[in-house]
């Protein structure tokens, strides 16, 4: 099918967005679009420098016999700022206060409009690492994880909480609940991780970060190595952390059952 | 910022994909592109046109004051048989085969490529009905339900297999595994679900069908309408399972582990 410039930097835009951090080759599109290669070129060029004022993420080339062209969501720090202290501001009303001084918070981290802009802001963190896999333990934090693994284009590991039939031979270990002190366990199927591979742990809170710690060494297990990790919220106390090198989107400081108050802000780094 | 034609095409498909089922006002684009309400409404025509040839979903205008534009995922019936025959082709593989005659099958269900296609192609079915939320049970059916909730741009409901500090007053219920025939128990917070709402129920495997069944009970706890039931995979046999009314998008007929085969095909009405 023959298509105008006009559509063609739409559909191409369409094609890279849908499907982030995956490379296309120029054929692809010269077939698709039915078009010389030196027009998609042009076009991609067009395309590049909008997707750059309009702050829409960033269309790379890459050069060589296994290149083309790929889509990398980006988010800015002034996105960032907008997200962050929108979700505070709905964190933030008194009657998501649950005794014991938790916070209920299933319907944002749960919103699938909120959980992909979450997955874009980690993919922004951890772009310059080779990542392999995303890795998170069930339940909360895998909306957020999928969408993660989405925007880095890269598959998604489950650590479940008890060994399951339907995976086959099974890891398990067992760690401390930082902020229970109760011993846990956690078990994925010995095929789910090649050796060796690049991971980065996303989990939706850390208090004192035995869960992350327990993700961290079942790595281990793989021989995995563990680039990054990423909290959606980690509380500001204990400030000491077992794991020490996370990237927290908020900061919780407080939940006061009495005043009915909970502040939670922004990691000031990243906005 | 002035943008060109050329330009705006791209950046208006790039933001309305972004955020499917999300309608957009004329003046969101208007203020965005510093352009006419008469070069949008053409931009818009140009955009629509280009998105049905190609067969990338399909840009709607809806009028009146509350109007504006919207992407809705489509997903092709020419594209179902190429997505659904690729995840077959994927599932046979004979090392798959677990002892008990499982599959292991957890680096498809939580691949973010392939969940995200399957959360467009729940879409479709149930584009026709007014979807409030998309309800999902811990553990395996949670990325294709929160791409599933995406697609249609509604909040997901994750429902636990036990009840937990974290979600407040809950409502629990027991169901009956159909196929262990074991009483499992489910529970929710109370305000998880706004009474009277229609909800999809979206899991990843159906046997007898009795967790779907324990969902729609559940449903029943907030008078909410199960306007469809969608699962990735059901088994053949029974052929006659516990829910009447559901949509699976592969069948899996038979998994011998003497002969190490596999036979999962796709549901014939998708394809």
């Amino acid at each position: 099918m023959k298509i105008k410039r006009n559509g063609r930097i739409g559909a191409l835009i369409k094609i890279l967005c849908d499907n982030p951090n995956k490379i296309f080759t120029l054929s692809y599109f010269t077939n698709k679009f039915n078009a010389a290669k030196s027009s998609i070129s042009e076009d991609i060029v067009v395309a590049k420098r909008l997707m750059e004022d309009l702050e829409l993420g960033r269309i790379e080339t890459i050069p060589g016999a296994a290149g083309g062209v790929k889509y990398i969501p980006l988010v800015s720090r002034r996105e960032n700022k907008e997200i962050l202290e929108d979700i505070c501001e709905k964190l933030s009303k008194p009657d998501r206060i649950i005794p014991g001084a938790f916070i209920y918070m299933a319907d944002i981290i749960y919103d699938p409009t909120i959980v992909r802009k979450l997955g874009e802001i980690f993919a922004t963190q951890f772009k310059d690492q080779e990542v392999d896999y995303v890795i998170t333990v069930e339940t909360k934090g895998i909306p957020i994880a999928i969408m993660t693994a989405n925007a880095l284009n890269v598959p998604l590991v489950i650590l479940r909480r008890d060994s399951k039939v339907t995976e086959g031979s099974t890891v398990s270990i067992n760690y401390i609940s930082g902020s229970t002190g109760k011993i846990q366990t956690m078990s994925i199927s010995k095929r789910a991780i090649k050796n060796g591979a690049n991971v980065i742990i996303i989990d939706d809170f850390m208090k004192a970060g035995g869960t992350a710690k327990g993700m961290m060494d079942m790595m281990n297990e793989f021989d995995a190595n563990v680039v990054g990790v990423g909290v959606m919220i980690a509380t500001k106390e204990p400030k000491e952390k077992i794991v020490k090198d996370y990237v927290p989107l908020l900061i919780l400081d407080k939940v006061d059952e009495k005043s009915k108050t909970i502040h939670v802000y922004p990691n000031e780094y990243l906005i």
